[in-house]
């Protein structure tokens, strides 16, 4: 008989998002009149914008008539994005990344779950607690997180790195190997940042030790501070040790467009291959290209016109964050992000557990935000609140949060 | 020092339709006049139907208004497609498959090369000689293809089932152990089919043995004949024992649009534990949906113009297929296929491989088409051509080739 990948079965529980859509359902269907506001889920609320549906109705037109259309691109992505990308993203910034370095894919979070399957089974995997809990999922599915140890609150073979107020939610250099480093800054869930000097530490230890930094930057439209890596490629010597993921998701609303890409530098090689030729491998035989339409839209968030537009969205959503840090605070609550970032994270109350607190604010005032627990251990006693809801909806739930 | 999956490096040379790119590309920059018509690659040149594009303008406005716009949609793919789908390509056939057992994605490609995962490292693997590369390069990628072993002309683990003249392109069931078997029908690469009759046996040897069927129907529009299954659930048996994949691609010209399916049903269970269970546990950590956008798309495919629009174009390209098949005969040649299928399979004429052949169509006669070798051992000596061209190219290309 035919064997399962035994892995997933060390899997805990649902996915997160999906067990958070189900109780949101649940309640729904017992209150159907229930106006529920939804700071839950990292989705944004936006329309795209006017110069990318230009772009989408324009290439849609194309794809109708003999001489427009495309059919399979290469997979890597069209040279017309790559270039844009990389000389928005990068070379604007003084990065070293040429476009055949920029994968394109459609979506971070493929990349974030498939970047893994080019390493060996024996790798350590160092995360952030709490994380975004495809990095640990993936792994898990390919082997290395081993069994879940409940007395840990994560799996053996992983190496947790905690984010708390301790270390104002700042990892620290694990004492411990660690052959594959997943960060996220600004972080998902902390909404918190580290500044360029920090990051830069990261990047010599990663050299030193023969560490692979696996770097989500899908927030780094939000950075509003000076002195905030937008790119890990800002720091000396990323290039032979980091490999960066974006998304057009969050600066540009592209969360049902699904448009992302993956940096792999030529630099990066372990015992003479290269992680570009492995991935480059790996995208021509699983993958097929993002759809032509989807990469013209891509290709509109770097004109000027789409520029201003997502400057605008991206506006709109840091005055939510602002909203929501702020009542929080005045409100009495003790709340972290939202300045870099459009997650707030807030310090649950009271003693509650945050699958409590999720509860109450669903059941109380009909707001659903992300309880920290579900990021794992050191996000227990936290909630994610985020800033992608309307500004009407905003204020509503923080009206209601603070008569609660 | 991290390491990487050193299973990649068991992988032989380049993706096979990269290679034929990357030879084109040589010769067009040698010969930059040169008309070259390309039956090679399996991608489709008729613009979208115009109740597609249709779809697609709609969706788009839709995605710039506040009421209109959609952001993450489920991972498995919005209900309004997952019913279309199996109301039109399985209960319309009198196949049991319900809408939740239908797995939207971005193409059948990324399915069939992730569905492994689910499985295994030490199930047995078989498929068909000639094959599809992308159902080999993922077990190699995944461990469990072995070496390559240049002698037997394939991976040392994988079991081969021959399709050649001899047995009609017919693979017969394998004497040795096989759990995870992939089946393609209507063919790619020879362009053959079995009768129901035929597929039934693998089904029953599958429920007898305890193995699989990964079968990939994503030619299944091109069936002409009466008596060909379109899919592997018109045998009885086969909920229990098989995974069907589909693509729009080829049915409805989205090979740059992206958009593939994944039937499995709940029956099929291995030692209490359902593989849709896993799939979906799969779908949802490591995908995030097919865009909205093209679900819309997909779903005109079922609309009644869509359906009339699509059923034109699979005609279009039947004629090419008849042309090419009809004009190879006359010429002298032994060719295949072409009658249930977009792909022609040709004997290679006067001893020479199929490479040789490749090379001498390209620099002869400028038609760019597949060499069978590039499909496995028991391609060499073959060659595809596809139908996916306009009329008046593959007039032209058998025009040529029949002076050569």
């Amino acid at each position: 008989m035919y064997t399962i990948n035994e892995n997933y079965l060390d899997l805990q529980g649902s996915y997160l998002f999906s067990t958070i859509a189900k109780k949101v359902a649940a309640y729904k269907e017992a209150n159907p009149q229930a106006d529920i506001i939804r700071l839950g889920i990292g989705d944004v609320t936006q329309p795209l914008a006017p110069a990318i549906i230009e772009a989408l109705h324009k290439a849609v037109e194309e794809m109708g008539t003999m001489e427009g259309f495309h059919g399979y691109g290469p997979e890597q992505g069209y040279e017309f994005l790559r270039s844009a990308i990389a000389k928005n993203d990068y070379q604007a910034r003084g990065c070293q990344i040429d476009a055949d370095e920029i994968f394109v894919s459609d979506g971070a979070k493929c990349d974030v779950g498939n970047i893994q399957e080019i390493f060996g089974p024996d790798n350590i995997v160092a995360v952030c607690d709490p994380v975004y809990p495809v990095y640990v999922d993936t792994n898990v599915m390919a082997g290395r997180a081993g069994k879940f140890n409940p007395e840990k609150g994560g799996f053996e073979k992983i190496v947790y790195m905690p984010c708390t107020e301790a270390n104002g939610f700042a990892p620290e250099i694990p004492s411990q190997k660690a052959d594959l480093i997943y960060l996220c800054f600004p972080n998902n869930p902390t909404g918190e940042v580290i500044d360029k000097a920090a990051l830069q530490k990261w990047v010599d230890y990663a050299n030193k030790n023969g560490s692979v930094i696996l770097y989500d930057a899908a927030y780094e439209a939000y950075i509003s501070e000076e002195g905030i890596p937008h790119s890990i490629y800002e720091c000396e010597g990323a290039r032979t040790c980091a490999i960066e993921m974006h998304s057009f998701s969050k600066n540009a609303g592209f969360t049902g467009l699904r448009l992302g890409y993956t940096v792999i530098p030529k630099d990066l090689v372990c015992n003479g291959v290269a992680l570009h030729s492995l991935w480059n491998r790996r995208h021509g035989t699983k993958y097929n290209g993002a759809p032509y339409i989807v990469q013209r839209a891509g290709e509109a968030v770097y004109s000027e016109e789409g520029k201003a537009q997502i400057k605008e969205q991206i506006a709109y959503y840091m005055e939510n964050a602002r909203i929501i840090r702020e009542g929080l605070q005045e409100a009495g609550f003790t709340a972290y992000g939202g300045v870099n970032s459009p997650y707030i994270w807030l310090k649950v109350p009271g003693g509650l557990t945050s699958w409590e607190f999720f509860d109450k604010l669903l059941n109380e005032v009909q707001v659903v935000g992300t309880p920290g627990a579900g990021f794992g251990a050191s996000g227990e006693g936290f909630f994610r609140l985020t800033a992608f809801g309307t500004h009407e909806n905003t204020i509503e739930a923080l009206r209601r949060i603070k008569e609660m």
